[in-house]
């Protein structure tokens, strides 16, 4: 397909907003976002009850079971992490921190501020971890207490193997430790399968919730030996969890809005079938990207089998006559707002797949890269020189 | 005024719901609401523009000149308290605390986690600080860094003399730090004539914004030499103001609707005439209350000239026939949500005079409490026997 034969209008979403095609905040539905209109208590029955709901159907995303608990945290999804790394690693602890782009990084220094030992397992940035060096890095290291991974590594959109890291975690006897922050609820992800004792993710994903809460899906026994490991009040997991044990409530000003807002995403989420029906739109959407960037002769950073349908990453053009400036701005006149890169390994950016976008949008939004790409003189389609 | 002589009907904010007469979350107002109802990508140019007049404003309202500047910080108050704490206070700081009620004694709590000396200074619930106490602590204890207190501590509702805690704690050469959570915006402070180095304060009190950020405003000097203090990532003022400086963006994705909707609340704010304005609408709300629960035979915790107008503890009344919990559901029944005591001074309950309520509201909520009295069978009067 090239784009120069459909003449793109400008697109929107169903309020009339650009199209967020990144990796969050997201585009939402108009119905996510009027459930945001009214104001309610944080303590009274009717808030508790839709907070209640919201905390167990995220367990259930996870295949939990009632010996899983989901503690939500106010702010965004690197609360979550750090809630969840300086609640669950004492301070005699020792992570073993799978790093392969700017999450596993970030995971890495919440550590070092809290002062927690780390081994650290590097791969490139379109490389998965080397699950070898990964088994002899937990045979050699009898200190380890936990593993951290990312799920999809939103830095370049790759698919880490998560299952295969948390059977080398239960065999050496290690906590589990998971970021599942663009990935919850596209891709399956089994906590009880995969051994993973906490999960962290947000309501601005792929449920498409609006930004504002964290969330930490954790194993209960494992959570109740937590008590006193963290370093400050507010991220304090444990603390979290047993107070609304005892009182429903939260400990402190919940983001009232958002949470109903999130209610109402999940309330979509399973009428869209859950994460097979969620996962399968964004599939379609990555796919139908995927061949449309190619068509118009851009190059994807990662191999298909490690690209995650989650955001794509793709190596900036050569060819002097684009500029990514300019390409940015006027994809944005016409209603659709992309991301740059995060990359160290190569020059690029990236194209979300996620939010509530579907075919038609994908559509639109490739018709209105093959007219920048001809404003920008390249008559529609890059010089393919790869 | 007693209440059996005017009937009643469900009292409602502008979208239908109770009206919430607490600490907060609080009735905010339709249009606030509504700016929810949109995307915006939380790295574009609208979005940053939006967010930098709010923090530019909220400074503003506190007196700053261009040496000050607000560190917004996603989650709710507390989080903005204990960043606070954290950043500023330095491993080897020591702070006096004054505490008469829950947030000091919470402010305490996060030092101890943090590691951080404290001297405590407390004085019962409704009693505030006492001055020559708090000066003869400063000049006896030389090691102390750092003062804190909070200006209206919504424990009872009483206002602490933050200008007099200021002068003394600039004598003798002390950072100041002030949580003014449930006042700012309603009660005037000057960061600059009270020798304040950072408050603390969040979006959903007397700015009338929806819950889920809360914003830390600093003198810039101050901020300056925090660099390496903080405990976490996420609650590093710092690192948040250093990266919004270059970058004028979040480090971690932002609560991009409930800071729409603070925009909202803050153009609406100054339409009201600022904290004059506001602050008058407050005390004119809790006039009312405290003459209409007197003449229904309550009495108020707090002598009139410590009460802040914002929220008002009243006794509990010892007649048997009056059952706080039948008293809360049937007000809750009639529109209206108030908030149990948190007091250990007395048994209590409390009723906020905050939000998007005025003299109409008020009166409604009065004689939905006669009207409750009544059917309590206490002839819509308290027995005055006080
Ligand atoms: C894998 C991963 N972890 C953590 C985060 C951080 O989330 P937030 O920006 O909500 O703090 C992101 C955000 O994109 C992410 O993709
Ligand atoms: C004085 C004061 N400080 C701190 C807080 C805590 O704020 P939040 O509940 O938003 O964490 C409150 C909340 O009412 C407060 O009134």
């Amino acid at each position: 397909m090239t784009a120069s034969s459909t003449a793109s209008s400008p697109a929107a979403s169903e309020t009339g907003d650009p199209l967020l095609l990144t990796p969050g905040p997201l585009t939402t539905s108009r119905t996510v976002k009027a459930a945001m209109v009214h104001d309610w208590g944080s303590r009274d029955a009717n808030f508790i009850a839709i907070n209640r709901s919201v905390l167990t159907r995220l367990v259930r995303i996870a295949n939990g079971s009632d010996d899983w608990a989901t503690v939500p945290m106010q702010g965004s999804g690197t609360f979550a992490v750090e809630a969840m790394l300086t609640t669950f690693v004492p301070a005699d602890g020792e992570v073993l921190v799978l790093i392969n782009g700017a999450y596993g990084k970030r995971a890495k220094r919440i550590l070092d501020i809290a002062g927690r030992r780390t081994v650290v397992h590097e791969t490139a940035e379109d490389t998965p971890p080397d699950l070898a060096a990964v088994e002899a890095l937990l045979a050699s290291n009898p200190s380890i207490t936990h593993v951290f991974t990312v799920h999809c590594e939103t830095t370049s959109g790759i698919l880490n193997p998560i299952a295969q890291i948390g059977a080398l975690a239960a065999r050496y006897g290690k906590g589990y430790l998971v970021d599942s922050m663009s990935a919850f609820g596209a891709l399956p992800i089994d906590v009880q399968a995969m051994h993973i004792d906490a999960v962290a993710a947000s309501s601005n994903k792929c449920i498409e919730g609006v930004p504002g809460l964290g969330f930490v899906i954790c194993r209960v026994e494992a959570l109740k030996r937590t008590q006193g490991n963290a370093t400050t009040l507010v991220l304090d997991l444990h603390d979290q969890w047993l107070n609304m044990e005892k009182t429903s409530q939260y400990r402190f000003t919940p983001p009232t809005h958002v949470i109903v807002a999130f209610h109402q995403a999940l309330d979509e989420f399973d009428a869209e079938g859950g994460v097979a029906g969620r996962g399968g739109r964004y599939r379609n959407n990555c796919r139908i990207l995927l061949d449309g960037m190619r068509a118009l002769g851009f190059r994807p950073l990662l191999a298909d089998a490690l690209q995650a349908p989650i955001i794509v990453t793709f190596h900036m053009p050569e060819d002097p006559l684009f500029v990514f400036a300019q390409f940015y701005e006027s994809l944005k006149a016409r209603g659709f707002v992309i991301y740059p890169g995060k990359l160290t390994v190569a020059d690029s950016f990236r194209i979300g797949c996620i939010g509530r976008i579907g075919e038609k949008e994908m559509r639109a939004a490739l018709a209105a890269i093959g007219e920048v790409l001809e404003e920008m003189g390249m008559v529609g389609q890059i010089e393919k020189t790869a």
